[in-house]
């Protein structure tokens, strides 16, 4: 047997995977503009190392994160429920179950919002690579990925938060 | 504007994305038991390149890989219609919608095989980490993925297909 896979299960259902305890990594006042997200981590129950996977809700009313692009990380997002909106650097596209996206490194600044009065559901993709960064371009806010796995946050003039 | 998302469309249904033409990368004859295995390739259409995502539709009898195990890419499935059994070194699991599956690198070799009268469609992610390889415990095949991003395939004993 290679590494401990007798313990990791061979499937789960996604939905019945216990939310992250943690709402958000961004430091306040960004972290209370999370509100209404939700995210169920599935990629690392099956010991993924090379990308994440999780099953994120938005209530109505709540986003998927601040406006952002990473630097080196690719992402990509399929819409299994309800009808987000996708903001992007130029315009915004209405979204639906079986539709997707890819927000590649350093491409647009994008996010989700769900303006609709009915729950969101999506899986959303994102890798590891390392020395990564995140920018915010309404926010006074960017990010660098630590070596120890870590989000730090800084103002746009560098002062840490 | 960063690279060319001028190009890139904003979002795509997934399912209305045509399917790959080539059915299969592996030699004869294991390419012809990849027959009703039909993939739409979804992350490529963003300009993704750390990682891959495929729609991936398998008819009754289709499988979706020979068995089989990675060596440093990890790969992840979620099951969006159909009833496929995933079939690894350690069992059986079967599988429906909203099911999700993980496989570390060199975990347990493992495929998807649709043993039911309906199609089973699922959405498939692996990411490009360079140097990989895979090892398929069941056929004299192995496989080395090339400088080129291209699968080179050899049997057990080293002779190339």
């Amino acid at each position: 047997m290679r590494r401990d896979e007798e313990k990791l299960p061979a499937a789960v259902e996604a939905a019945a995977v216990a939310p992250r305890s943690r709402p958000s990594a961004y430091p306040e006042p960004f972290a209370a503009r999370m509100a209404g997200r939700e995210k169920r981590v599935l990629g690392d129950l099956f010991g993924l190392g090379n990308f994440g996977v999780n099953l994120t809700r938005l209530a109505p009313g709540a986003q998927s994160a601040l406006m952002h692009r990473h630097s080196r990380q690719d992402e990509f997002i399929y819409i299994l429920e309800g009808a987000p909106t996708l903001v992007t650097e130029s315009g915004e596209t209405a979204l639906s179950p079986g539709m997707c996206a890819g927000f590649p490194a350093g491409g647009l600044a994008h996010h989700l919002v769900n303006r609709t009065d009915t729950v969101a559901v999506y899986l959303e993709i994102g890798d590891r690579t390392a020395g990564d960064g995140a920018d915010y371009p309404e926010d006074d806010l960017e990010a660098r990925l630590g070596l120890d796995g870590r989000w730090q946050f800084f103002h746009k003039d560098g002062r840490p938060y």
